[in-house]
C-alpha cells in the first residue's frame, strides 16, 4: 500500500495526539509518529507539510476531544458554583488519570512549548482565555445568585482557577503520590468554599 | 585552547543551567550548550558523559542556588504562617520573573521529562518532597500557634502547596498576563487565609 493511499483517519490522528500528550512536542520523532500511527513520513509531510504544523492540527484536535469534555459542566450558559466545584471533582475522583499520569496536554505545551514559538503559543493562549471565561461566567452567575460572597472579584477568581487547571496537570505528571492529587483538588475547593457568603461554607 | 584546558566553570554551569530552563531538555542539544557555555564537546562529555548527566548534575546546582534561595524563608524550624505568606508574596512582587518568564526548571523537569526518566524523576521527586516537607512544618508551627484553626490537615495543606507552586511555575511560562499571575498568588493566598481561626481572616 502507497503511503498517499492511507487515509488520516482519525483513529490515526488519535494515536498520534496520545504520543505528543505522553511523551511532549520536542521529544516525538517522525519516526516516533510513523511508529505509533503506522503512517509513512511522505503522509505525515504531504498531509501537514511538518512535525509542527501537524503538532497544531492535533492540538486543535485536542481541545475539540478532551478538553471539551473536562469542561462540559461550565458550558452551560447558566453554570454556576455547583459546575465550578463539579469541574474540579472530575479530576478527584478521575482513577484513570491518576492511572497514567499523562495531565493534559495542552498544559504541558504552555510550559514546554509555547516561550519559544508563537503560533504555538496563540493555540495554547486561546485555551487558556476560553477557560478563564468559562470560570468567569460561572463566577458572575453565583454571584448574582448569592452563591458566593458579594464584593467577590471575579477576574481575580477566573485566573486563579485558571492556574489551579495548570498547576493539577502538572501535578499529574509530577513524581507525587495519588494522594498528593486528592488533597491538591481539595485546596482548590477549600478556595471555593471560602468565598461562599459567611455562615454558609460547605 | 585544547577541549580539556577549559575550565567547567561555575559561570560555564549557570549559562548551561539557564539554556535547560529557556528551552526544557530535549529541546538543547549539544551544540545548543557549546554555543551558550563556549565549552567543547570534549569537556561536556569527558566531564560528565552525557548530556543527561550534566542535565541532572545541573538539576541539583539548581537546587542548591536557585530553589534554595526562594525556600528560604521556610527553612528556619520556627517557619509558620507568616513564612507560608511570605513565600508565595515573593512571586507577586517578582518582577523579573514576570519580565523573563522562565518559571521554575525543576517544575518544567517535572511535566517534561520525570513521566519518561526514572533517574531524573527520583531529583524532582526529591525536590517536591522537600516543598512538602517545608509546607508541613510551617503547617505544623502555625497550628500550635493557633495561627490556623484545629482540624487544620496539615498533609493536605502541604500537598495543595506544593501543587500550587507546580501551577505557579507554569503559569508563569504560560501565554498568559501579568496581572494572571498576581491574581493566582492572590488565589493561594485566600487559601491560606481561609485556614485562619474565626474572626481572624485577613
Amino acid at each position: 500500500m502507497g503511503a498517499r493511499s492511507q487515509p488520516l483517519s482519525e483513529d490515526r490522528l488519535d494515536k498520534a495526539i496520545r504520543l505528543f500528550w505522553e511523551k511532549g512536542y520536542y521529544d516525538t520523532s517522525i519516526e516516533d509518529l510513523m511508529a505509533r500511527t503506522g503512517l509513512h513520513r511522505a503522509a505525515i509531510y504531504g498531509e501537514f507539510g511538518s512535525k509542527k504544523k501537524l503538532f497544531e492540527a492535533l492540538l486543535t484536535r485536542y481541545r475539540a476531544t478532551v478538553t471539551a469534555v473536562k469542561l462540559a459542566p461550565l458550558k452551560s450558559p447558566d453554570a454556576g458554583f455547583a459546575e465550578l466545584k463539579q469541574f474540579f471533582r472530575q479530576f478527584r475522583d478521575a482513577e484513570a488519570m491518576s492511572r497514567e499520569r499523562l495531565g493534559c496536554l495542552m498544559c504541558l505545551t504552555a510550559a514546554e512549548v509555547s516561550p519559544h514559538d508563537p503560533s504555538i503559543a496563540r493555540i495554547v493562549s486561546s485555551y487558556l482565555d476560553e477557560l478563564r471565561a468559562l470560570f468567569r461566567r460561572a463566577c458572575l452567575n453565583s454571584l448574582a445568585r448569592r452563591e458566593v460572597r458579594s464584593g467577590t472579584d471575579v477576574d481575580q477568581v477566573a485566573d486563579y482557577l485558571a492556574g489551579a487547571v495548570l498547576g493539577l496537570m502538572t501535578l499529574a505528571r509530577a513524581p507525587a503520590p495519588r494522594s498528593a492529587l486528592v488533597h491538591y483538588v481539595d485546596g482548590v475547593l477549600g478556595f471555593l468554599n471560602a468565598l461562599r457568603p459567611k455562615g454558609e461554607k460547605r
